[in-house]
């Protein structure tokens, strides 16, 4: 066996426009369509002709907020993180890539040597640049330089917008990993959103048994059986903790896997897992500070495992995300141009009931 | 949640006879039916009604050799470690079945206090008595006793023929559970025995995306493929290295798992495994030493893994199988009453290419 | 190389005493000296003459109020459970130990058969009878009977008191073991109660460079140091966070090992922490529910990792106390009879400044 | 706490020489001193004065036989990548050094890119530009160019000549953490050349217990105590098989490491562990192939763990030999100009008996 893949090494370039659209957040609430110089790449970057990207719940905070804590949005700014494309020109040194291949794009592109990056954790890389965090600028433009050891291939037979989902995937994947999921395992995945449904695709992946899933909105259960959940739960009209009770036989699932972001459904966590067990914490809290019931946490020796962002998962969301086909697709719900950019924002941000994962071709 | 379930505490008997059938291995390559007393239960013990044996690999170089290494058989010997049943008496201690429950049967009951048993490695307890290891006696009867933490309660849906293949299975769990087999994982899976096909379960079970087998019996291999492989290669006509070669452009697969005890499996395994990777040994080799290139094992930095038995896997094994259906039956090719129990064993130890899993049904 | 020790299997008894002395817990802060009969020993049971017992903070607890949580003392009651001793007498089936074996006792003894003893985790047993908590009586006793295997050798150079350190030691290895602790690590220590002090010594075993501890009384903070600690706040005029911002190059350390229960020092352990490190909380807190910044753990992936007695930890902990001579005793402030008991529960309650571990002589 | 340190962003140069001094293998046994360009830095590159440069036993195999395996040495070359020495110029991406600091260099500088890379097991890199092995140069030069993230500060209280120990302790450190050394453990230690020695201190670090050493030289045994060996083993006198049966009880010990590359060591190391137990293979065996008893490994569930370089080590590595003054001297025992390199490499190459560690001081 020999120890690398050589795909190419090109630098061929088509023929590119000199010019590009590009989606500015004026303020808050307020984006406009502008227009930029294509990037120039050299070195190990490749410019990518960005074909899809998703809007993610942190996009819409800044949308709405202009700043996420301590981070605030310096504008104009450039939001977008959840992409994937085709390679339209490589920089001399990129060997993995060459023009025409179908990619999907890894948004956080890490310094490489700190000791973070070293060890495997480059999620926690402190000058990571990552897409649409500010300052750094974000995907919604028509072409994306990008390192090529953040950007991954696709199979033909994976359509660009399902290929943005590596992204929210990825953090599913982080998470069951880091909380040591292991085959036939019960949990409960608390909060279907894009991140809640995309964990439960990774549960499942992981080869948990029974997957109970809560939130308030029937649309998101739905979708939810679709991808493999075994249990669903309207936290408005049924009971999680009795649910639980009765699937387990009393004594709680394995793991519990946080997405909401719900104050009550972490408190709530620390009940539903079992003696040994494991709460993975994923959504960031409504408020900054929760109290917890740290006193039974202790009796039932319960961990609590943090999840920030994602390391290595990229090659093996493709892989699932390639093997669902269609099915994935229902978490897309809505569709628009890079010139709809403003009604695409709305509707993510707005349309909590009806929309789930809203998606902008800019392209 | 409550801390334990029990599901009842009963010592109730129903009317039960006083003598039962058992197979004796008499000597080599011979066996004969007698008769025994039922066992009276005490304590923690449970009565099952053994409805279904599956005759292992062990079982047939026991009944053919009279020995394994070092481990001599004492005749009269009773053969059988592959088994299911039914609940029919229980002891005034056992609190977790109850007469009528369907029980697959773990075949080591440990010692429980040594520092094998405590850390959670009770397949390496010094002192497991093991059904069917000389000298202990086995399942080839119509009544045993166990004691009730070694049963599992399996679903009125999984046939207690298809019970019994929790043993083989348990193997093939515990070797990709030891192996640290990940989601998305490529692995060699060497030979296609009942074990090699029950890894091949379990690896897919764990997530593994590409399971590449090998065997040399065209038959084991279709079966392979009905049971999750996603390659076969039939060694007598197909070259595995180059196989691996393409299959993971050049970079040889994550784990091998060899199963067949063929001693060019397992020197060859160490060119398939990419660097970093990992081999898991399973099978017993032909010859009890094994010249293996240490050298190229240091330059990849691939780890030898041994497998012994199994901890901790029959609920696993069991949730798997119900999940299977009918699908996991292929494996079993020939079913026999107790009272053929000669021609069983000898089908099992002469009909390679055509007979997998033989069973076996005392009562 | 052979698979069991057989130190001896004896059975003989030299002439003991039908009657012993036993301290009752008779109300809150109550407690007198009565007598029972000394227990008779059979199976797998060994009779040990109590040497010494160490009060424990729990023990302190339900002396003061009667229960910890929902677990109530009823009166009247047996405390001690940090004990160690001589062996008297043992059972028909004791294999491990003859008369005259000075052991240390754990004072957990498990069911053997549940899914947490099974898979290594028996401090989870739900059926353990724990010494000294309700309703199990404790080691406040001349004569106690115990299960074998949670009998361990000590050497004649380790002093019975110095013995029964291994208890509040197991806690602090349990808890270095659990967080993942590194040679080379930095960690902070907060509390230093005689189990922050055995943190101390647990976390110098498995390599820390950087132990920094905290406490209010300057005493505790002097000894910390005798055993290992690398620099001390004392929290009434010194700031833990600037001593840690210095030691760490203002990264933080790898490990809060949070000892106190104070729920000012669990909060801020967040803050202390590195990117990608480890909280593991070890003290029950004053209240049940702690408000913790989960957004500052999220954002620096910190994983909050609980601990609840220990497993597997008593061999080490002998070893560690037997190579640590007389260094450990400085814990050790106080020692008394067992007709003193009284006088040695009030200062173990009510002389938090001047008294560390006080030691109760039954015999 | 923040994330990063930044302590200097230098680019000044002291005035540096034009030309060094660089020592030249010509040919098998062959070297001589030569002249070239000192080596201008930019980017990320720092340029170091090299004070000291230990003889590694890969060295004097290509110094004899002109390879090692597939890999040949291209004359002229240049060895040595034991190192350590003094920064006398930053390129201008430079964040971590300044002029004047005293550093240990790590000689593998990575492609940062690549799986292995990402995954923090960079040692796998297949890119990875190694100092001294074909065909890229070694550091017996004056001054030597090197990425600022192989480079590790050392105190000033630690000699350049131990600094450069940190790349065989990296060795022992990397096998020890692989393996998954318990504090408490007891190991055997096979061969006493400097990576042996530099395991026991490795062992000894991660707590080991009972380290039991074995070679045919008794100057290296009597170093292997003064480092930390609890029981030295002559081997041309005395069994160490009997050894291990006394000191474990028959058991044998948690893990082997073998870093002798002798083919009987290697083999006998299956029946020195015990059930459960890790060999971990250091010493590229003398022969390619080595003839295994994997049955018995199987029966006693024993993994063989292959170590190649290290990776994440340094730091704790000069953290070690900062703690432990000049108790490590000991391992060296020739020093040299470069002037005598031919002399030196002699001396390395012949007089296994008498000299261990051979040292080069290039300025």
């Amino acid at each position: 066996m020999k120890n690398v893949i050589v795909l190419n090494r090109g630098k061929e370039e088509n023929s590119l426009p000199s010019k590009m659209k590009v989606a500015y957040l004026q303020g808050p609430s307020e984006v406009s369509v502008g227009q930029e110089d294509v990037p120039e790449v050299s070195g190990k970057d490749v410019l990518i002709k960005v074909m899809a990207v998703g809007i993610c719940g942190s996009d819409i905070h800044y949308y709405t907020h202009g700043r996420i804590g301590q981070r605030m949005v310096q504008y104009p700014h450039i939001q977008g993180h959840e992409c994937a494309g085709v390679v339209v020109a490589t920089g001399s040194q990129v060997t993995r890539f060459k023009v025409g291949d179908r990619v999907a794009i890894e948004p956080g592109v890490t310094c490489q040597a700190c000791r973070w990056c070293k060890e495997g954790r480059y999620n926690l890389c402190p000058d990571v640049q990552f897409l649409s965090t500010p300052p750094v600028k974000g995907a919604f433009v028509q072409y994306l330089k990008h390192r090529e050891d953040f950007l991954f291939p696709i199979a033909d037979t994976l359509s660009f917008e399902n290929a943005t989902l590596a992204e929210p995937l990825s953090v599913g994947l982080h998470a069951v990993r880091r909380g040591g999921l292991q085959p036939g395992a019960s949990v409960v995945i608390s909060g279907m959103g894009p991140v809640g449904l995309m964990t439960v695709i990774a549960a499942k992946a992981f080869g948990a048994k029974e997957i109970i899933v809560s939130d308030m909105e029937p649309l998101r259960l739905e979708i939810a059986r679709k991808l493999g959940a075994t249990k669903t739960i309207h936290i408005a009209t049924a009971n999680l903790a009795e649910a639980v009770e009765k699937s387990t036989f009393g004594l709680g699932v394995d793991m519990v896997l946080e997405t909401s972001g719900n104050v009550k459904a972490l408190q709530s966590s620390i009940e539903l897992t079992k003696r040994g067990g494991t709460i993975v914490v994923i959504g960031f809290p409504a408020k900054e500070e929760v109290p917890l019931n740290v006193t039974l946490m202790l009796q039932k020796e319960i961990d609590l495992c943090s999840v920030y962002r994602y390391t290595n998962t990229y090659p093996l969301a493709i892989s699932i995300l390639e093997s669902l086909g269609n099915q994935v697709g229902h978490v897309i719900t809505d569709r628009y141009a890079i010139d709809e950019i403003q009604e695409a924002m709305n509707q993510a941000a707005n349309n909590q009931s009806g929309s789930l994962k809203v998606m902008v071709f800019p392209n």
